[in-house]
């Protein structure tokens, strides 16, 4: 298990924030919004910070590199559940970068309440789905920033 | 972080084994199955194998307890990627049963080798959301059996 | 088949527009949108519509007629694919409003040019699934408006 | 629109049949399957039916021609709902096929008793999303069969 950053409550310890409204199609007969979805809202906060930070990744995708960024792990943690129609404020860092690998934590909001944190590990790998070099950008992106 | 379970790479440590064929919808612009699909290949096993020991999960909600059991955490590890058509086998373990919680572990593989682990850590609910007792079954399901 | 609405695919023939940005998920191993995702689009736009007409969709279920909208049929058809991050307008339009069924149409753009075209026949529903009154404020949302 | 094909309600109408198990994952806050899952089911049931018929979708698309089956098309029509846990049968038919596109029927039932009808209509395609002539393989796919 690489997974070894604490997703923190604090919202000032995250760079980005992106908006996230949950969908019908998203619910589950609990009356909540389905477990399975947060990986797309994570992921979908993690396109939205780099678009943000000037990188948008179908430029990383298309470039001469030709670079994804492949999940190795994936962790959430449910702590209120999420309803149709809320409003989410997905919080995102990036951390603890190596070599092969970086982490993102992410703290899930509604209203200022936590609803869930999450991280998720990721290499980066060429078009073939071999292990590549980390892009340079991504080390302006550690950490909360100014 | 309750999630404590190690996932086994050994398919004996599991109880029940479950086959998923991925579907096409479930693929990505990277080709493979997108990771977002995970959570729902673990649930259906988890269903199939409480239905396989005779506590269909529609039964154990529609009960006099009228019980869910929501997912508190969720972990996956990606070691290889899964492919359009693959016939993945799930396989399942309930484990760590305490009072409020259990942990759920699963190994999946294609043709005996191994693509993912991951645990799924639940607590029971009633009908509200609101924490409810462990049904009695489940001590009955811990481990990977004879 | 009620479906009769024929989806325009002159923008001002909608009453409201909505933008969805398409998610990494959704795309598939053809490297473009997959079409299981469009009704999820379709729908987060009727959502959106009816919350800017002041009818949020989660007061219509809540409130004392407890009604939800049933999708009865459904039509699309594929123009141009939608590709990873392509900021799409859902044009949406309600019409062919009877007693017991109304239709809504849609027109899908990415920077003005049409993408998709597509249609939902709808009924009201009770809490437990049973066909309800119309409620009366949808008379109000027919056609493109003013 | 070119979607021309009536679904028989007879079963004996379809060339195959394809069960699929449906998900907790894929069901609704009003308690049934949410609608915007039918294409993958019906899609899975395409996919089951050509590798039945000794041409798995894999192969074609990897093939000389290297083809895709785009959708062009989708029309659905929800008769009774789908619920958790449910064995629906997909019953799957080709039809109407000319030069550049085909159509494919669908009655999915539970228990014998219909619950949807629906239609595809497809186009070939090569690697790049451009139109591309006919396998001729599907002629032999074209009706219920003997």
């Amino acid at each position: 298990m690489r997974l070894s950053l604490q997703p923190s409550l604090d919202p000032t310890a995250y760079r980005f924030v992106h908006q996230v409204r949950t969908r019908f199609a998203e619910t589950d007969a609990m009356g909540i919004i389905h477990h399975g979805n947060y990986p797309a809202y994570l992921e979908e906060a993690r396109a939205a910070m780099l678009r943000d930070a000037g990188f948008p990744y179908e430029d990383v995708r298309a470039g001469d590199d030709g670079i994804d960024f492949a999940v190795l792990e994936l962790y959430v943690r449910h702590r209120q559940p999420l309803r149709f129609d809320d409003l989410v404020a997905v919080h995102v860092v990036v951390d603890d970068l190596t070599r092969t690998t970086f982490q993102v934590g992410y703290l899930l909001t509604v209203d200022g309440q936590a609803r869930a944190t999450a991280v998720t590990v990721h290499g980066a790998v060429d078009g073939r789905g071999r292990p590549s070099r980390m892009p340079a950008f991504l080390a302006g992106l550690v950490g909360p920033g100014d």
